[in-house]
């Protein structure tokens, strides 16, 4: 059939259950969000910049699956890159759509605003090239294989890629298949992937006490279900990973608890650490999912299952996929039947009683917000303070959680809230943010009450860059933040009154917040002011320990180490 | 001497003239900011975000010759990446220093935060290399001479440069020169320089129309004084290409205007079309600098001579230095004297009488700004209106002019008025800048309270991307903006009361808003409501040649063009 470049791409996008497409125009995209506007079901979400338009794409493929990013060539490709890196580090897979200058320019090389202005029209490309899977600059020629190709390889890595139209493209009519995209998981060598089940066999016959640990990728690959599944079938007790955090249900009987070295609690650390055989799921041991690499395993217990590989023992097999691995798994049986010890179920921390005019701390603070989620909620977590604090609390089933644990860019949070808000509108969402992430992104909070969206966003305002203050320069001037009016934000970037504001300092002050708060129809903002050095236990260690890391044996003339 | 390699390094930029040191901290680059912290004569400027801190050097180096920036490796890196693009574009010298991972985790590519988790730790340096004239991931063994190498290569091609310092070497002491860095122009080859300069005169001396015709690049390598040697000694008249506005005075009796092809007032227009001899200076033909190329000369009249090399006629010389050129022409004798006809003093417009109650018009906006600008003033536009509207007035001699004319990366202006202020705290600096493009980088606000600084911002509210409008999608909702109270951000981004804010509709609440601003020891910001479609003519004009360019002919069912 015939369609324009356009109108393909935009159906495409749709097939990836793509409703919501971010970005801001410019001139050389302004044809293809012509073609936007024409479509009752893909709306354009214009934000207030790239960055955020990124970050707000991330947040809806985290939530719904996949994501998409319109920009406009150079400056908008280079706004948006600090977002589609943290996609690819954190596995997310975003598309991202840039919209060039015309075709006819580029052959010419043209002098192009928007390029550094000497004729090159590849730096920009060698850039995406490093932080996304698969790039095109689609041609007439070249669009319906290229486009098909590089989605294609966004579904089966589960990474960001990158489309480069040439604004005089997208009204061209091609000719282009009329069937669906086949999206397919690469099969496993069938010789390869019996291997690897009869060794998980083996190893689970032989094993004493086998764990799962489970990783990120468990959920980016749609996994869940099937891992919880063998968990069950198999008795396997299970411990997550700092950034799986929630992504199984954190009450189940067999729930060990977060594994992160010498930062797990010491039941789930030594459940780990003694288990004679771990399996573990898609796992990235980084300095913040392992306390600084403390992660340690008993002699050849720890076996690797990635998303299309696996090693065990001292075996690499490289053609095996993880879903069909846990597949074949569940169909086995095992020589002798488990019964690994259920875990007594996790017992939420006593009622929670504010006492008046008490200032808040951030202990009573993550206490009370133990108390506040709900199954169905949905938690997004900014790095530091924020996702320190969540860590410590289990999540009732069902509840999920956003983090960006190994980019870990500040101010990630509240652009990704806009898109996790529309990806699923009828939950109810929560952030929590810092203030001086906060002002790295602020301006979003403007999208997010355009669109008459309703989370509620925590604002922890502790005076400056804690986290950094905790690993050096308590006092230093460079961690300060210029202190803002935080709770007239709402007011002032929308001028339609879609938001309740409120600033609390004491745990009475809160729990009147989140009653008016409940009742509340519309966005719901609490400034939440604590003290400067305040910090999660688990913050404070860290921020010890990447101090040492980081900055090693200082000459005594230097500012000694903060702790 | 011995010296630790921050402290060296910080040596060295403070022999650019830098005096602040714009960025954000992270636990990366947190040693070296207490060396910063250490010094007296350096101050850390923190900014909001990257991208701000980015534009706000590029501001500074506009403004004081030479700018640094300091980020967190990776996320800092990528974010601030097209503030370091744009300074590359338009020829901005920035040092750009990232607090990278320690060294023995590079080394043992360890999986880190801010990373892509896989240990690769050449993507950032990759991408870097793309913007950046020199690079070096700085090392014990090679600190003295990569910091120096690379700083020498920012000052002779007076563009953006890159070093990455592992968080554990800023405070080790390495051996370093106790001289200041030899900052020196590449000498020209004595030969191709008698050469070019014999060209030239030959070329004036049977010229009967000789012309200069200036780009951005005269300011950039401090050339101004000279070429107003050159033009005074030998009376040729001059025209600007419009990225170099008020680069030289505008009221000078030899200037005839503004060349930009087409875009020109029809008497400049003929002035360079018509010239036996244009000698162009750095000139780079763009489509923003010559209405979509529609720059035109006569056969064999362009000369041109940019920073290191020169092309007269059909003969290219590779080394020699604009510098050495010009200042090698002044000393040279014309075998005629040239009486070019002085063009009458520019006379100011009429007195501005305002109207009562009139609606402000985009044309009696600016007739009333160009009366505002007073010599020594620092003028700020933003691309699209507020440019526009600025390159229809002469500025009065002394005043200068920062746009971001080839690059034209909306929301650089404001976080580049920090670094302007900063470096040059004494001057009357003005800000014009649009409601969508304030929107970008509006955090940075913040940072011009917190210390102070006391500009005039002018915020044009036009409801929406106006300049997208002209080129495509008049009512389309994707060049919306959700509106904000821009008049309380100044209030709300700051506590401390230092500001004044103002909204004006109509001429005579501007002319009140202006009389109330010249009395106020604060910053002022002066909300200016005008109509959605409302714009400098030659910007309409431009917009519609836009459309033509980047879309091309388009099938009759899709949406006609704007105009």
């Amino acid at each position: 059939m015939d369609m324009t470049i356009g109108d393909f791409l935009l159906r495409r996008l749709q097939e990836f259950g793509i409703r919501h497409l971010f970005g801001v125009p410019g001139d050389y995209n302004l044809t293809l969000l012509e073609q936007v506007e024409a479509l009752p079901t893909l709306d354009f979400i214009g934000n207030c910049n790239e960055l955020n338009a990124a970050y707000a794409a991330d947040g809806y493929a985290r939530t719904q699956g996949f994501g998409a990013v319109l920009t406009t060539y150079g400056v908008g490709d280079l706004s948006a890159l600090n977002g589609i890196a943290g996609a690819y580090a954190e596995r997310v897979p975003v598309i991202m759509v840039s919209g060039m200058p015309p075709l006819h320019a580029i052959i010419d090389r043209a002098l192009m605003h928007h390029t550094l202005g000497d004729g090159n029209y590849d730096n920009i490309m060698v850039t995406l090239r490093q932080f996304t899977v698969a790039q095109a600059r689609i041609t007439v020629e070249n669009a319906a294989m290229e486009i098909d190709r590089v989605l294609q390889t966004c579904y089966r890595e589960r990474r960001p890629v990158y489309l480069q139209l040439p604004s005089d493209l997208a009204t061209l009519p091609i000719e282009v298949p009329d069937t669906p995209l086949q999206l397919s998981e690469p099969r496993s060598e069938p010789g390869q992937l019996q291997a690897v089940v009869r060794a998980l066999v083996a190893r689970l016959d032989a094993a004493s006490s086998p764990v799962l640990l489970v990783d990120m990728d468990v959920a980016r690959f749609g996994l869940v279900p099937q891992v919880l599944e063998l968990i069950e079938r198999f008795d396997l007790p299970f411990a997550c990973l700092p950034p799986a955090k929630a992504m199984l249900p954190e009450s189940h009987p067999l729930f060990l608890g977060t594994y992160a070295g010498a930062g797990s609690a010491p039941g789930v650390r030594a459940a780990l650490e003694q288990s004679d055989c771990v399996i573990s799921l898609g796992a990235r041991f980084t300095d913040t999912s392992t306390a600084l690499f403390s992660h340690s395993f008993m002699d050849g217990a720890l076996i690797q299952l990635h998303a299309y590989a696996a090693s065990i023992a001292r075996q690499h097999y490289t053609a095996v996929s993880l879903g069909q691995v846990l597949q074949a798994l569940g169909q086995q049986a095992l020589a002798r039947e488990r019964r690994a010890q259920r875990i007594p179920p996790f017992s939420a921390s006593p009622a929670f009683a504010a006492l008046s005019g008490k200032p808040l701390s951030q202990l009573r603070f993550w206490q009370r917000i133990g108390h506040l989620i709900e199954a169905d909620d949905l938690v997004i977590a900014e790095s530091g303070t924020s996702s320190a604090g969540i860590s410590g609390l289990r999540l009732p089933t069902g509840a999920t959680c956003i983090t960006q644990p190994i980019w870990g860019s500040i101010g990630y949070t509240l652009p990704a809230l806009l898109g996790s808000l529309l990806a699923a509108p009828t939950r109810r969402q929560l952030l929590f943010i810092g203030d001086g992430s906060l002002q790295m992104t602020v301006q979003e909070l403007s999208t997010i009450l355009a669109h008459n969206l309703k989370p509620v966003i925590f604002l922890i305002n502790n005076d400056g860059y804690t986290i950094e203050r905790l690993i050096l320069g308590e006092h230093a001037s460079y961690n300060d933040v210029n202190p803002w009016r935080y709770a007239q934000l709402a007011s002032v970037l929308d001028t339609r009154e879609r938001s309740r504001s409120f600033t609390v300092h004491t745990e009475d002050q809160l729990e009147d917040a989140l009653a008016q708060a409940a009742q509340a129809d519309t966005l719901v903002f609490i400034e939440v002011v604590m003290e400067r050095m305040d910090a999660p236990e688990s913050l404070k260690r860290f921020a010890r320990l990447f101090a040492e890391f980081d900055y090693g044996l200082q000459p005594a003339s230097l500012p000694a180490i903060a702790g």
